[in-house]
């Protein structure tokens, strides 16, 4: 069988289950989520021993120590896989929800009601808890997944495979609601970027090359999380000490995350007294400066370049800016930022009215750290990634974000005239 | 200039009104939509002028009378066009509209705001009307749009535009806000759907050959609306009489519409009882029948052969089977559906319970008219197309399919822990 044939058989296999996996109750579909929990817990040692195999290989084949690290499935890591499906089972269904139902002119009732996207496909690298993690929230939202990790993990994948198929099973779900791809062909990633007859969104999890290359060639709507180049703006009507907890906290919090600062845009007017406190706060944090020529006439900072503004570090690098207000601070983000959350830092009602109308980023904030942008925060209960698209889903991207809305019209008889 | 560099001069200027008509007020918004009408109003003659040129071209060229129809403006059409302003101007505001703003455990407030997409491409067919309609709704929810209208109504287009561009500058909106495309050159299509840079949704309307064309090549998210091939399922616990009323209205109350039944699907248990009282109602308006064994048993009818149950006839035809069930019904949809809208006539319960819940379409009905499938009949106020995707917008589209939600967090200084 060629690959191509194989993939078109779990598209086929994947659109036949999601009618079955649509209609199931949340009661069924919690069960199976609970006995996948069941089956990861009883097969530790067999899971830890096929994961053993991957990571023998990668050694062998080099990886890095990062890799391996993300690679690397320990007694430890598959509890946490079991208490993200305990989590997910408790999340509310989403599916079926009715709302808006009203009374039209001609008498019919119209309303909307959630359903599953369908089929959705999770493109993602060697991380086996990604595979439970993006199972465990298409299954919960109604829909049949098809997951390609990455080749490295392809024995702690099919280990992990066997114990989703036996949770479907032990729950009455078909088998195919959730597949897992058994080849490392990369010819497979190909083949389920563009069988739109059998797939109706792709979710890529990993680094940017990885989702620019899906996006580029993919017939599928894609769900892309791509860059997070995030600001923080500290206008003149500031309360400063709010500023410095925020902006410190933006960067440093975490540093290779998404929702953290890349770029700090101050207002000139109270650039010089912040700027030093703020330089000494990342000194102390080991936090590498680069500003613009305003700023480095108040601390010492490396130079700003226009490639600085348009970066995404994910490391210990800040690029500050002062500017003359909050337009041109709001200019400076619609240059730069990757839209995907922006904060600003001010005490006057009206300035932060405008900033979040105003600005178009996927998250908009007053007097918040841009870490908060987050599905966990967000009171999603989990997330499956954040959107920075305008289409379909933006930001952070929870059950919700994998469903979607049809309408459903009640008459008694009723035509139209 | 080449096209590519006039498509993309277009995205430009597009892109950065997009920001302008995003931060207008609703009463901005209307005072632009009431001074296109205006200017309608005044330029009449021009307008009809400028189209009869259109329509030389047009008959020289050979356009059948069909095509010459949509083409034409007449003073009647331009009193329609006015009626549509006024109507939008009407509508309420979607944009800004903040939905589920609640406390999460953090302290900070995480809420939704009601955004425009951007900036909007509509590509349609030689309808002069259609520039408008498409004009004032992308208006009015706060995007930018390039209009691409078929090269035979080139000049009633432009005169069109010309409405719009001094409209736009009484109100104070930039005139970039509405750009139509006044080059006749096919490339400008393949540019304007490929620039993802400045487009952010493209919206064909026309025919499916068209779309098709258009989904293929696109790198910007398509809102297409391909078929409807729509079905209407008489339950064995139907009320004949209301059966009766829907399958007539569903075919023949209008033939060449998306929302027109193809497919009648019967239980064979009321398949003798109410095939013969259709028949006759078919019979009297001239609709051709085609039905599956079991009806042509029943009634004189065409065989309905695989491609019959695959066809979108538009055509006062329509295809007729008999199933064993509402679960045989529902895999026929299923199987043949579009998508787009099925009805189930019947008064159990639960198995109208169960049709809604299970048919994947994206308007699913119970006791009315498939004709219900409409934005006005759903309350819409109007409709740019009627999506029959599944991802950002299911069924008619509205103004608010033509926006998005972004995230807003307020806090107070709050910082992740």
């Amino acid at each position: 069988m060629s690959v191509q044939e194989y993939m078109q058989n779990l598209g086929k296999n994947a659109r036949a289950a999601s009618r079955q996996i649509a209609a199931a109750t949340a009661g069924t579909k919690n069960n199976a989520l609970l006995a996948i929990a069941d089956a990861l817990n009883e097969t530790r040692d067999f899971l830890i021993a096929e994961n053993g195999k991957d990571l023998q290989a990668g050694r062998e084949k080099g990886l890095d120590e990062a890799m391996i690290d993300r690679l690397a499935l320990t007694s430890q890591g598959i509890d946490k896989m079991i208490e993200g499906l305990i989590q997910v089972a408790a999340l509310p269904d989403p599916c079926g929800a009715i709302t808006d139902l009203n009374y039209m002119p001609s008498g019919i009732q119209v309303g909307k009601m959630r359903v599953p996207l369908g089929v959705i496909g999770i493109i993602y690298e060697s991380r086996p808890n990604v595979t439970i993690d993006a199972a465990s929230l298409c299954l919960k939202s109604g829909n049949a997944t098809i997951l390609r990790g990455g080749s490295e993990a392809i024995h702690s994948n099919r280990a992990v495979a066997q114990c989703i198929k036996s949770g479907l099973q032990k729950a009455g779900l078909p088998e195919t609601a959730v597949q897992v791809v058994e080849t490392t062909d990369r010819a497979a990633v190909g083949e389920l970027i563009t069988m739109a007859e059998y797939v109706d969104v792709i979710v890529p999890r990993g680094g940017k090359s990885l989702i620019e290359r899906i996006s580029k060639d993919a017939k599928v709507t894609v769900i892309k999380h791509l860059d997070g180049i995030c600001h923080v703006y500290i206008d003149d009507q500031a309360d400063l000490d709010k500023a410095y907890d925020i902006a410190i906290n933006a960067k440093t919090h975490r540093y290779g995350v998404c929702n953290a600062m890349e770029t700090l845009l101050i207002n000139q007017a109270v650039a010089a007294d912040i700027l030093p406190r703020l330089a000494k706060g990342y000194g102390e944090k080991g936090v590498e400066l680069r500003g613009c020529p305003q700023t480095r006439a108040i601390i010492a900072a490396e130079v700003a370049t226009d490639e600085d503004w348009a970066t995404e570090y994910l490391a210990p690098i800040l690029s500050i800016k002062v500017v003359a207000d909050m337009d041109a601070a709001m200019d400076h983000i619609a240059q730069y930022s990757s839209a995907h959350s922006e904060s600003i830092v001010t005490q006057d009602y009206s300035k932060g009215r405008r900033f979040i109308t105003e600005v178009d980023s996927s998250s908009v904030m007053i007097n918040a750290s841009t870490r908060f942008a987050d599905g966990f925060e967000y009171g999603l209960g989990a997330e499956i990634g954040i959107s920075t698209d305008k289409i379909h889903a933006r930001g952070p991207v929870g059950l919700e974000g994998l469903t979607s809305q049809k309408w459903v019209v009640l008459g008694d008889g009723h035509i139209r005239q």
